[in-house]
């Protein structure tokens, strides 16, 4: 008992008290927008840089779709009485993504509330040949969300209905422009949660989340958003609607044509409604946080953890001691246990608090005895959970304030999850200021930012494409849960084979012969 | 504790000796071919009946393929040297389905064992305008597993390598041609399971499963294979193949193609591998055989059990009173409670077995005094988890006594499920010899089965379509999850709406513009 004493002790240390005063903004990627600087590094489509990496990132010539004219706008304002703003100030927030990296030019934004709304924008668009940019919460990471250039900037932020919820089967159908957040606060008075949840929860919209597969902390318990959707409405690119908002968890009559628009990034078409399967709300929720003395032993626990915690397993994520050395110096925060070159965030959710104590107490006897963990604490109160969860969740912030970051979204098995890190640290060496690793260790996904005093062409020519040619040599995903919009789209050669990406281009052209929806993103410029 | 002892006293009861001794043959969905008869009701494309329904299920005039010449065998027997079978008795069983209701005459079977292989015939078979019909354990229910007229029958039987497992991450990859049962000893060996569970696991493909999006008895815990699928190998219609052999968790590098090819019935492409993510095995497995006074108390037991069990819930079947006399009657099975008018089989699956035991304990409890169950049994020993569970399993083989079956694979939401039983039961009346329902709560799936003592057209007219039409009219699925092949592909527009289905055309139009893939199946008359 007395390892497990050790882990009680630390439970009330008064060490918390500094956590449970500091609420969590890591998750806060609704960001509360500012003046819009024009930070370096910006992707413009004015300037093709000569770096490899930027000039791959970088936007392609305008295409030759139409321009918006007086006619245009008048049909959207009769339409849309009061939704098609015009107004450069409220435009400005929508033609720029979270990160300020990248920074379109529409004049328009139009706010549908109804499917019908959409078909009609898009049959109309389709006829004039204008380009349209879906958006959502714009809380994407690859420049997918806002236009390149004139696009039309489609926003589903007034279609927000809830339309049904069935509490025997907890599916749950809703408009595309509902917030995450705000679902989930639904469900949980219900006594139900959302299948994932994600940093951006508080903007990020669910059709926005359905056409990036959203990945997020949820993932390695209740599955992708490929097993969990059950029905989406979708409004082609010609404004036809494609209605397959089943509400079934089996149904196998045909094609599954859902799945091409789940994940597409809004090239194939725009999600007006989403029907989802939600699981129950777990009664109890714990959160240790470990230190392990090598990436092995952080491999092993992982094992030992799927054995022994099981089916109450939610989540099992990771950090280096370069991110704990972040956290301590630019967010004051204090590391939990004692110094280690890993740190695990285990999270369990079950339905009795007893049985789920008692699975992780003898979880934890193990891992400490077998040494594979060397130190720890765990978490039961919802503010003790949060200040642990903050450990991992804050690295994000941490390495805003490290100076130029250069960020990767790697898949890799798991094996090999931390040698990419390892590598880069050896390759960099002092041309780099840090080479930190974190993510989601049950889903094989690391999250690899390299931060360098300022903006650094001679570094990111050391780190890309490397970077991405030594993630395909291991048969690696260059974009793991962040897509590919518009500054990756060059570089899904590394990740798919040149059939696959011919077939991709095969099915826009079927789906978007005109190519007007989201032009720009996903696909590579060869194939456009 | 009385409600439990009462359980407990019927785990060790001498009753269960008839079922231990009874190995469960309900799973035993891998035929033993007998002689090929001919019984009334098969499908044949020579004769089309009068009768609405057999006219939608009939197959529609051969297509103009070329036929099989000399020189084509040649070639086949060049490329696989004994692999390519033209003897007429080995060709029998490829040609009928184990139904023994739909008959092709192919007059050649080929065996690859590579992809590449595969890749050979189909760019010959393209080039040459031969048909194909793409074949694993030939398991299939709806006839589209056999060729219909002269189609070449593409076998996977020797496509059956494990190609890797890693035990860490728990996935899998191996060719198409693996049975089902084959994968699950391999992997139980290593503390994992296969994350589906199939009637024919003994004869079944791995491919198959795929290509069919089988469901079966894990869907509830795990999932569908749209979510744990994470990578395949196809050869497309004209021996292109497309590598998507991914063994990652998240992948977000463009469109997610396997998702096409994951229940297309073999109509878009043949796999000819797959990756998957398998679970790890259970510690501990118990099995409760409950009677509920009604469908409603049965719904009520089916949301306190997803709160009380929780994680640990691993199946919730039901069957109804005429299923239990059906096997009383004709496989001479005891009823292990009293008499009920419907039956659960709930079945959890956990890491501890104390703590699944004192879960289910609470829940029965709660059940019992509640009134919500009127009488019970579990099991915790494996020899009497099969024998419960083959009052569910056996229902098909009791309705083969039973007379002349018509076999409906219904989706509906879940409060709706037994609502179709019931109303057919009341509008056939004494024209059914029997009306009974049974299937999976936990994934809204019913199977209403309709005997009568011999086949009867007047009987089927007053079933179909209104059966299906029943079943439109509250949203549900004419085929949860034994697809459409031949038999029901005319039926699709009952749940998939005309826009659904043209964009279904053209995705086959797309991908294999001959349509030489397992022709006349999936897609309806009008679309092909």
């Amino acid at each position: 008992m007395a390892i497990f004493e050790r882990f009680t002790r630390l439970k009330s240390a008064s060490r918390f008290l500094q956590y449970t005063t500091a609420l969590c903004p890591a998750h806060s990627w609704a960001p509360t927008r500012g003046p819009l600087l024009r930070p370096a590094g910006w992707i413009q489509h004015r300037c093709v840089h000569g770096e490899r990496s930027e000039a791959s990132s970088a936007a392609p010539p305008r295409r030759p779709f139409s321009q918006v004219t007086p006619a245009d706008l008048d049909f959207f304002r009769q339409l849309l009485p009061g939704r098609a703003i015009t107004d450069p100030d409220v435009l400005e927030s929508s033609n720029v993504d979270w990160l300020k990296s990248v920074k379109g030019n529409s004049e328009v934004l139009l706010r549908p509330k109804t499917t019908d709304e959409v078909s009609r924008i898009l049959s109309y668009c389709n006829q004039r040949n204008l380009a349209v940019s879906p958006q959502g919460g714009n809380t994407g990471l690859v420049g997918g969300s806002v236009p390149v250039f004139d696009e039309i900037i489609l926003s589903t932020a007034l279609m927000n209905q809830i339309l049904t919820f069935d509490s025997i089967s907890g599916i749950l159908t809703c408009q595309a422009g509902c917030v995450l957040e705000s679902l989930s606060q639904y469900l949980e008075e219900q006594d139900f949660i959302m299948p994932l949840d994600l940093g951006a929860k508080g903007s990020c919209h669910i059709g926005g989340n359905v056409s990036t597969n959203a990945g997020g902390l949820r993932l390695l318990r209740y599955g992708s958003l490929r097993g969990t959707v059950l029905g989406l409405e979708v409004v082609l690119a010609d404004g036809r609607v494609l209605n397959c908002l089943a509400t079934l968890r089996k149904d196998n009559t045909g094609y599954d044509l859902k799945q091409l628009f789940i994940g597409s990034e809004g090239t194939l078409g725009v999600i007006t409604a989403v029907s989802i399967l939600c699981p129950r709300k777990p009664k109890s929720v714990n959160v240790a946080f470990l230190g392990c003395s090598s990436f092995q032993n952080l491999l092993e626990t992982f094992q030992a953890c799927r054995g022994m915690l099981g089916e109450i397993l939610s989540a099992f994520e990771f950090l280096d001691a370069s991110c704990m050395n972040l956290l301590e110096k630019h967010l004051k925060l204090t590391n939990p246990i004692t110094e280690s070159p890993f740190y695990i965030v285990i999270e369990t959710a079950g339905s009795n608090a007893a049985h789920d104590e008692e699975k992780l107490h003898n979880f934890l006897e193990k891992v400490m005895t077998s040494s594979l963990v060397t130190d720890g604490t765990v978490a039961t109160e919802e503010a003790k959970i949060k200040a642990l969860w903050s450990m991992r969740e804050r690295i994000t912030e941490a390495l805003r304030h490290d100076g130029y970051t250069y960020k990767y979204d790697i898949s890799l098995s798991v094996e090999k999850i931390y040698d990419l890190v390892t590598h880069m640290r050896e390759r960099l060496g002092d041309r780099a200021q840090n080479v930190v690793g974190y993510g989601h260790i049950g889903d094989g996904n690391l999250h690899l930012n390299i931060t360098s005093p300022s903006k650094d062409p001679a570094l990111l020519a050391a780190i890309e494409p490397y970077v991405y040619e030594w993630t395909s040599q291991y048969q690696g995903s260059i974009s793991a849960e962040h897509g590919l919009g518009l500054k990756k789209r060059n570089y899904i050669y590394y990740s798919k084979t040149p059939e696959a990406v011919t077939l991709m281009g095969n099915i826009k052209a079927m789906l978007d012969p005109k190519g007007i929806l989201n032009p720009y993103k996903t696909l590579p410029d060869d194939i456009c």
